[in-house]
């Protein structure tokens, strides 16, 4: 996607050695390209979050396993391996709870593991880091093409689909397009009109500084919300249909993601727009029967009790914005219920009403290989 | 109520001349009680919000025309009741949108001028705005005496009532112990165990900020919850009834009150939690036949892009929170529909599942003069 006019991925590798990034901590207020020349370094950025999202940190670590191979010592086949799989575990310790993560390392590894020598295992390493992030972007662009159709200009008045949308879940958290802006980006690139409603998202508040950054870069119309706005601008009809993503759907088509998306799905459903979920089939958890399963962590309490941003001068400056000794509680997701959701667009295509057996139908037909 | 152990009012007169008030400014980050020491101070102390809240607001207003009526000059009739009607239109202008501001200036004009002589006038004035003071906190505290018995201990297994409440309805907003949290309140005064779960309220905090010191000066146990994690807590059935506001109330129950009001009616609705609005029947405006014809005013989007508190070291700073560059909407309030109300609690007593005939029957009972 475009950031200024210019073209970009969120990370890349450029002959094997150097990963590059944007360096998402620094977003919106400063957009840099952090250089990472060794695998450590890359590890390094996934832990301080300088890259972030689920399809970002998968295409990272891949990279990153792959600058490993580059550096280990060709001396001794066992030397080699041995320093490959301590870099293994070393990534997969940076970040445990990315599911994308492990996938990439076990993939590149796996890939190497076949080569007969160690001079082909770093080649096959960097090309499998490479397939990986690739295929993120592919099935990115491929949600953005199933979920196109659903911005139908003629569903406002003026010719414009008001899209209403949660946290970030855009070009900035997969390796391009995103999953629920993916669509919007798609409509835009066929020359539809689409203005969005981005919820501000808080307390951390990547709907204010990442989404409606991405959207300014895009050059697509944006205004910012803030949380407790979403159902106003539902009733008053002026929202067309809402997109959000996904961190985890459940076998029954219960879905979890950033802490809000509940609200925002319930008075969708009370004023009868739309809702809808786009996510990688990667993102579908099988074995877990429903919502009620998913476990929601909460986090820091300091993340509602303080914000931070730039102040008039630049400076970066914490500010406390409740009462001094109140605690706070901050839980990070919530689940919205399959029933409040219009379809869950895939890069396969669009699961219609989820349910249980359509959501099994569905992988029968396009991934069967989940489902034993 | 109390502020560190020692009882308040967010406004109050000494001999006439002195009006005093807790600086609302500097909450809740700097406890001050503003000295007014003639209306000029009091009028300028309404204009920059110092006070702040409908009840609050009143008072502090007629305070102000007393404080001119003892100014104003004795040498001859005319003179004085030209300061006094022209210190009531500068009251008047100090926060033209405040219903309850003409109330107190009105009423304590009118007792004013059926006075016999100048002298008692400035007796009269000065008698006629305690009362308008004294009657604000006694409507408080009766819709907490009429509110505290739905706050049941049984309610919860632990026999903790979890109340959620948003923004602030407390006694800041007004002279004493407050609409919504009035029934908390009570509820504690006789020894009942309450649990408040405090809605942040962006973008400006009213919740995280004021609602938050109030029951921590109260020492009732409460947590700040992130706007976005409203219908969360109500769906893991952890908050048993919520308790807002209102800032106007159509003839048929539809409630304006602070955005974020109506996603939280919403949910609860969702889950089959009892959602109760708190306020006194002046609220109420019956000429407005539902919620549609009250219109919504937007605010400053800066509201939404900046945020304000003191940094580590205790010095005020304002923060950029969103994309540079990015727009904002800020409505102010929005409206919940009486379908989705338990009950409207008042100083009469409570209207359950209120609708306009409820409403006319309630006011034909109590208030028949405001049916005329």
């Amino acid at each position: 996607m475009k950031v200024g006019g210019k073209r970009y991925k969120t990370v890349w590798a450029r002959g094997g050695r150097g990963v590059f990034m944007i360096n998402q901590n620094l977003l919106p207020f400063e957009f840099e390209i952090k250089k990472c020349g060794n695998h450590s370094q890359t590890v390094a950025a996934i832990k301080d979050m300088s890259v972030r999202g689920a399809g970002a940190i998968g295409a990272a670590a891949g990279f990153a396993l792959a600058q490993a191979f580059l550096e280990a010592p060709q001396k001794s086949g066992k030397a080699f391996w041995e320093y490959a799989s301590r870099a293994k575990r070393e990534i997969e310790a940076s970040r445990p709870t990315a599911q994308n993560l492990f996938y990439a390392t076990r993939r590149v590894y796996a890939a190497a593991k076949k080569a007969k020598t160690v001079v082909e295992a770093k080649k096959t390493a960097v090309r499998e880091a490479q397939a990986v992030a690739d295929e993120d972007a592919a099935t990115s662009r491929a949600i953005g093409v199933h979920g196109e159709p659903l911005i139908k200009n003629k569903r406002s008045k003026r010719g414009v689909t008001r899209v209403g949308t949660h946290c970030n879940a855009g070009w900035l958290a997969f390796v391009d397009w995103g999953t629920a802006l993916a669509p919007v980006y798609a409509a835009r690139r066929k020359g539809k009109r689409v203005f969005v409603f981005v919820d501000e998202t808080g307390p951390r508040g990547q709907g204010a500084r990442l989404t409606a950054w991405e959207l300014r870069n895009e050059r697509v119309p944006h205004v910012i919300i803030p949380d407790a706005a979403g159902a106003f601008f539902t009733s008053k009809g002026e929202i067309d249909l809402m997109m959000v993503g996904a961190d985890r759907i459940a076998a029954n088509g219960d879905a979890a993601n950033k802490i809000g998306t509940l609200q925002r799905a319930i008075a969708c459903a009370a004023y009868g727009v739309p809702f809808y979920v786009a996510a990688p089939t990667a993102t579908f958890d099988l074995r877990c029967p429903n919502g009620e399963r998913i476990p929601v962590e909460e986090r820091s309490e300091d993340e509602v009790l303080f914000r931070s941003g730039p102040d008039e001068k630049g400076v970066m400056r914490r500010v406390l914005v409740a009462n001094p000794g109140s605690k706070a509680r901050n839980p990070s997701f919530d689940v919205t219920p399959a029933k409040l959701i219009a379809g869950i667009i895939t890069e396969h295509g669009v699961i219609k009403r989820p349910n249980a057996a359509k959501i099994k139908a569905f992988f029968a037909k396009h991934c069967p290989e989940r489902l034993r």
